[in-house]
């Protein structure tokens, strides 16, 4: 039997699983901060949810099967599919607008690399039922206030922001009504040489006037040069929400976070409007989040229309980056408050106090089989405990013991009932 | 597209999910009380890694699938099997005994119904690597803490013990020396009538003297009466074990909650020491958690020879005992520490205020377009936020806003920089 794990996913062993823990517990909390409310779904779902959504194509990508009562499931890769099928299934029910989050496990089967595996965790935060471009500014609030949350700062990440909406506008008014062919280009040609680009679009028909156009509006990188190429009303529109966007974002004092940024198209996925992702400074890695507006989701899958604005932020990627900046947590001092060193006298006895200063909410922890007392200290030490408590050292009857703070290494003689006492006095 | 959840799977819409965080955060909770590490695993593993512990039959009860480069797999019904791997691949490079604790997500394949889904969430605690008794006395301490934790009491549920060592010295001094034969009959025994029982022994070729000497074993409810039947060394060193266990528990003041229970016999499973299962007092369910000492699974893996002791305990079955006796939280006063309301002068400053407020670790939430005030203060009640903040109250410049407290009904002014201030003057 192998040892390993399958591959692309991973062993989290408690030294990993402290870190993953300092992940979550800091995107639930900014999550609950912005007054989002959890929400889960199962793990796999019936496959022609994601082909809904994305068409079968999309099955070379998942973990699907069929199960044992012939039903074809899969892996959910993302979450949204679900958030959709949750929205359709409470129909009118469901007060909108509302704001949720999960933190759901994801699958892919893809090559797994450095960022990329098959097996990951993801925030997504999501605003469903609501047109308004205040979602997109609550949103993008949320993910620098996340990435804040782990003191990550300007000068380590930015959010690129566009809108494809103004894209798809720009693109009708230079006689390009249909974006399909031309947006897989657009979504390539930061990685490609500008001659290379610029054949491609002519191949696909352009000419050089449509191709010298595109090349303006992707050359933006500030909403003012965005005004001279937005000329028709749909254009103009799009325009204006951005320029909202960016307003209440300055107004919050997040302006040196935000810029804008055509290269972010998002793909060929399903959104309709803002688009945005999540880049280190030096772009040296994978997207660290992204997300933008879906107006066509729930309807495609069979619900009424219902608009949905969210993003996603994957552990992977975030956490390299993390490690990279050293950002992440010590793995020192997770410990419990008291590690009980037993005298030798009644070592069954320790299990009785630990079971009294649990019932007080003291976390501790002690030896299984009697040892040495140079031996539990030494298991003190390791387990990461930040006070020792001698028991057996009441030998007077008196119900006192000895404890030691084993950061600063003073130890001094307490009474039994005020162990709760003791602990509360500390420094932090 | 089906709007419904796979079938044995449960979507979690908030105020579900509110709940599973309840449980999950009290069950965290213990578990660091009592010093276990959390870790944790992939969701599917190697098929061979459950077949390898459970024998081939297990597959029917599998979530298994092929993955696209021909892996067999299959969707984890339990933890143990990863937890042993998890020891093996560390082998001596783990230092042990050590306590972990994880919450997995598992899956089983089988007909659901109340008390057994699908899809559901287990809490797991082990200790690995001592042989020691001590450790089963931890271990049943902390369950008896998880169930108190939920303010469940004494009467009721009670943690059934028993010990599959005495049981098969007891067999073996009746001239039954291999059990596997034996156990399924007794697993059923209190589910069957005792003529049935005893003729299924005869059956079996078992006379009627062995046959009075296990029901006189199955009958016991207290150590003393397994005294009289515990004659050989081996029955006797079991029997110790079993003494001193109850010993602990009873000086930890846990005697409330035990008893010994010898139809706790764990299926066919791979238990060879103490077996333990805990059930609401009138039985009325399914056991609400079970565990044991497993000495040969990690070798039986591929691994050393290591011993372990542990339980799971589901959220299917603890939530409907919880359920029933009124023990699940209410679902008011969840919300945000603030709903900003907005006077109509400047919508867009909500955004601004609301930063502030998450700068200083404070909750809030508001509208996504402006509404009228009464609207407002309505979406404020339905959120369970429990203070409202006037905004655009402060129109003398003076930067004062007019705050309530919804549970009271207090209203008072208060400076913006005072916003903290007031927030933790208030009662809980």
């Amino acid at each position: 039997v192998s040892i390993q794990a399958p591959k692309g996913t991973r062993d989290f062993y408690p030294e990993t699983q402290r870190i993953q823990n300092f992940i979550f517990e800091a995107w639930k909390r900014v999550c609950l901060r912005y007054g989002y409310e959890e929400y889960e779904g199962p793990i796999f779902e019936d496959l022609e949810l994601f082909t809904g959504k994305s068409g079968d194509e999309i099955v070379t990508q998942l973990y699907n099967f069929q199960d044992k009562g012939g039903r074809d499931l899969a892996l959910r890769p993302e979450m949204t599919p679900t958030l959709a099928r949750l929205v359709n299934q409470k129909g009118q029910n469901l007060r909108k607008p509302f704001r949720w989050f999960s933190i759901p496990r994801l699958y892919r089967y893809e090559r797994s690399q450095k960022g990329r595996l098959r097996e990951f965790f993801q925030l997504n935060m999501d605003i469903i039922g609501t047109d308004s471009i205040h979602a997109e500014a609550d949103l993008i609030s949320a993910i620098i206030a996340l990435l804040k949350e782990f003191k990550l700062e300007a000068q380590d990440f930015q959010v690129g922001i566009s809108s494809r909406k103004l894209l798809a506008a720009v693109l009708s008014d230079i006689g390009i009504s249909d974006s399909a062919t031309v947006l897989p280009l657009l979504d390539k040609r930061a990685k490609m040489p500008p001659e290379k680009f610029e054949d491609s679009l002519q191949e696909l028909g352009l000419n050089s006037e449509q191709i010298n156009s595109i090349n303006e509006f992707m050359k933006c990188t500030h909403l003012n040069q965005m005004k001279t190429l937005a000329l028709s009303d749909n254009a103009k529109k799009a325009l204006e929400e951005l320029e909202i966007l960016f307003e209440i974002l300055t107004e919050s004092n997040l302006e040196q976070y935000i810029a804008i940024d055509t290269s972010v198209i998002r793909g060929l996925a399903y959104y309709t409007g803002i688009v945005f992702e999540v880049f280190d400074k030096n772009k040296s890695m994978r997207a660290i989040a992204g997300g933008g507006r879906y107006d066509n989701l729930c309807e495609k899958l069979g619900g009424d229309p219902v608009t949905g604005v969210g993003f996603g932020v994957g552990d992977v990627v975030l956490k390299d980056l993390l490690s990279e900046k050293n950002l992440l947590p010590l793995s020192d001092l997770n410990g419990p408050d008291f590690y009980l060193i037993d005298f030798g006298e009644n070592f069954r006895t320790l299990f009785a106090i630990a079971a009294e200063l649990r019932e007080q909410d003291i976390c501790c922890t002690h030896d299984l089989v009697p040892k040495k007392i140079q031996k539990q200290l030494e298991n003190a030490h390791k387990s990461g405990a930040k006070h020792v408590l001698f028991c057996g050292s009441d030998r007077s009857g008196s119900d006192q013991y000895e404890v030691k703070n084993l950061q600063t290494g003073v130890q001094k003689t307490i009474q039994r009932q005020n162990i709760k006492a003791y602990l509360n006095e500390q420094p932090e």
